[in-house]
């Protein structure tokens, strides 16, 4: 027996989770649901059919786990919430802001459906999450840190991409490895928002454009560059797409602590990501909360989860005794 | 009301239970039982006594969790089932090929006794296991590496003092830089005990011993030295006083994996420790599951878990509701 999964949309987070699936051999995908015309839609996986997310009810049976691939400003608040009615959920909400609000609207749904969802699943909300909460229980005395990158931010290219003037674009955060030394050192310094990442950006010009207005708009745009020491290269379509067109991330978790006590010991806990691909791997933690959920829902567990209410062992195709032998 | 800790034993891992407990406001360390004479055995905590094990009946209702700082060779195998027979119990058994025999005599005790059990916190096991788990489960396709150190190996130091002629030592453990350097650049290279360790000693002379045999013994030591690049430092009682009195330790694990249908990213996970103190570490990781047992005890849970069935959140002094609004 298998878990059978559906996605619900198909963009660069649900094609993530597609292929992720291929990875785990208990799980089947069954179904995919979208908002457009289902048959303008190709998946990859063969025979899977492709159905309009208005149907999703016809599938109340026939499905383990519903994996969200939308995104946070506007998709999941609505989505999630909806779709916990009829499914267990998983979903990669990030908007940190609004996290509890989004679990009080998953988390009724849920209960009064009797199905299971977790929430803000992936790598920032999700596995940095929980390395920030295992180090501040373990290390109580310290301070965290957190740095981005190097990868592409998709909110910030897309900001750039709505100056008048500019065809594409791709921006790179990129941590200051001389902050991070100094925070590994566990000399818990301050830092500011420009001493922590610079950002790099690669622009291609419509024909005509002023590339000195361009180049001043962005650096001076205020939130997304303005705190920041910025760079930016004009560079052809092609060398757009030659040499931008992944979308690698990452970044690093550290706490820097204290213990003994006259708090005589420094510790430096640090967990890192490296990422070819940040919806690839995106898609590869919510199949293994899909995973979590099919299983704690078995138990007969109900309501909302963030990823620090969900034990390591039920993200495993390994049995706990297996697991014992094999990882602990 | 807080939660009501003792400590079996009183050596340095105690000590690190005994001071992480001052980092924890809502614990407070109730007594400590030891094998010797109670009255030879001074703890830093005020007001709290020192009772001999054979007593440990008469404090049934009167600790929720009983810390075991015992050695894993003789100590835990029989103190963490039979004192499992009188309460909640976290133990720090760190025997990675005899876990599971452990685990199930605890387990039987334990559910005998409807009491709850944690064993293998620590950080290998422990926090090791954890990031293993999580690892492995995100990135089925994949490579686990872990490096130790730099840090003191007990075992090694005592290995070096059972030479004759030599006085004191002390041993470090030292991941080969290079060999990190491949495992992070996703090369998945199959690395040999030489490879990924060396090892250096500071060893004291007893007057009149013969350093170039006391060298040779060192280095040809079956198992402990004779697979790995062995530097020896012949030094006086002094410096070794002086500089090589702390027990700092540390490591790395990492999973370096591929995602996407045709495994064409690649992905590198990495968690490490750098502590100036193995057991005051140590001792906080026992003091953050002593709080988890805790909670699932009150639950009605019982029976032995390792880390890998304990949801983050439990380890953590704030509620569920804080940790989604401040660590989510």
């Amino acid at each position: 027996m298998t878990i059978r999964i559906g996605i619900l949309g198909y963009g660069n987070l649900s094609r993530g989770v597609e292929s992720a699936i291929t990875h785990n051999p208990d799980m089947e995908l069954v179904v995919v649901f979208t908002r457009r015309d289902p048959s303008s839609v190709k998946i990859r996986t063969p025979g899977v059919p492709v159905v309009s997310d208005g149907e999703a009810i016809a599938w109340k049976d026939k499905i383990d786990v519903l994996i969200l691939g939308g995104g946070s400003a506007t998709d999941l608040p609505k989505q999630t919430p909806a779709f916990a009615e009829l499914f267990n959920v998983v979903d990669s909400f990030d908007t940190h802001a609004v996290i509890p609000q989004h679990f009080d609207n998953v988390d009724s749904a849920a209960k009064n459906s009797k199905h299971l969802a977790v929430i803000c699943c992936g790598w920032d909300p999700g596995m940095f999450s929980i390395n920030r909460a295992y180090a501040n229980a373990i290390l109580p005395q310290g301070k965290d840190y957190t740095f981005w990158g190097k990868g592409v931010s998709q909110g910030h290219s897309d900001a750039i991409r709505r100056i008048p003037g500019v065809r594409d674009a791709r921006q790179y955060t990129v941590p200051v490895e001389s902050a991070l030394e100094a925070v590994r050192s566990g000399s818990n310094p301050e830092l500011t928002t420009r001493q922590k990442h610079t950002r790099e950006c690669f622009v291609v010009l419509r024909e005509g454009a002023d590339a000195a207005r361009v180049e001043s708009e962005i650096k001076n745009m205020p939130n997304y560059f303005a705190d920041y020491d910025t760079t930016v290269h004009f560079v052809s379509e092609e060398t757009l797409a030659k040499e931008h067109s992944g979308l690698p991330h990452g970044g690093f978790v550290i706490r820097s602590g204290t213990t003994g006590t006259d708090n005589e010991f420094k510790d430096v806990i640090e967990y890192s990501l490296k990422l070819d691909s940040n919806p690839a791997f995106t898609g590869s933690v919510l199949v293994a909360y899909a995973r979590a959920v099919y299983r704690l829902s078995q138990e007969g567990q109900t309501g909302c989860r963030t990823v620090l209410d969900i034990a390591p062992s039920y993200l495993s195709i390994l049995s706990p005794a297996e697991l014992r032998k094999t990882l602990v």
